[in-house]
């Protein structure tokens, strides 16, 4: 391997093994469980997972990937706090979601080269992205990679 | 920037901003706050420090960056968990080690060459990363941002 796939290898590592982990710790739920606070007063897992789909779902434009798969969650899981409006699907089908997305997603940043993970994101401007080359597609993923490992700490805590 | 410089930036600012979050949150804290729990029946935000601490204070070594400063601090927040022990340190020392230890480690990952990143770290074989040149410093980097992620989202359900 190059360098470049050396870094690479490292970055898609990170990316698939958090994902797995909650992955593997959500898939038992059921919808019952789901309903589980992390903490007092705080969001339900089912709120968390809404909000994980959500937020990676919006890596396809923003990575200029794809289209994104499911828009109308953002109102539920991103836009009003756990609690607000009433749950617009099942946990069950969430899951489903989760598994698609995520299986989706992965498969586009296997494909990218490592030219590719450097370019811009969308939501910079050619302007801005030419005066400060960091505001990258990987520095986008190894956020949300920290996004989803933040996240799995807290539902760890239903166990 | 040159193609690898561009790919350390962004694991560096990964690094830097997952510290500086959890840093900035625990900053006000007092020693009573920091006997709080995550959740019912889960760590307290101490156990949490120490935790962090003796953690990233095991990178000198795996990296191979120099000794690691306080190893005694191992039993009560790694090998035990917590409740165990008696408290070794007031939760005010334990905040200056943990600035002091990721001051030097931050420096450390900083120094790097693009090629040292890419070096075996210390818990694998020569043969071993003969085999799996994955096994690098990189690996263990955004291993433990992922860690600290985790936590930090832990920590900040006691907001």
């Amino acid at each position: 391997m190059s360098n470049e796939q050396l870094y690479i290898a490292a970055v898609l590592h990170s990316w698939k093994q958090v994902l797995g982990r909650y992955s593997d710790g959500i898939a038992p739920l059921t919808d019952e469980q789901f309903q589980k606070r992390v903490a007092p007063g705080k969001n339900r897992l089912y709120y968390l997972l809404g909000h994980l789909i959500a937020v990676n779902d919006r890596l396809f434009p923003l990575l200029g990937i794809g289209d994104r798969l499911r828009p109308d969650l953002d109102e539920a899981f991103i836009t009003n706090p756990d609690g607000t409006l009433p749950d617009p699907l099942p946990a069950a089908e969430l899951k489903a979601l989760w598994t698609e997305i995520n299986n989706k997603l992965t498969a586009a940043l296997e494909r990218f080269t490592p030219q590719q993970w450097l370019e811009k994101h969308t939501a910079v401007s050619n302007e801005d992205f030419a005066k400060d080359p960091t505001r990258n597609r990987l520095a986008v993923v190894l956020s949300r990679t920290n996004h989803l490992s933040y996240h799995s700490g807290q539902a760890m805590l239903t166990k």
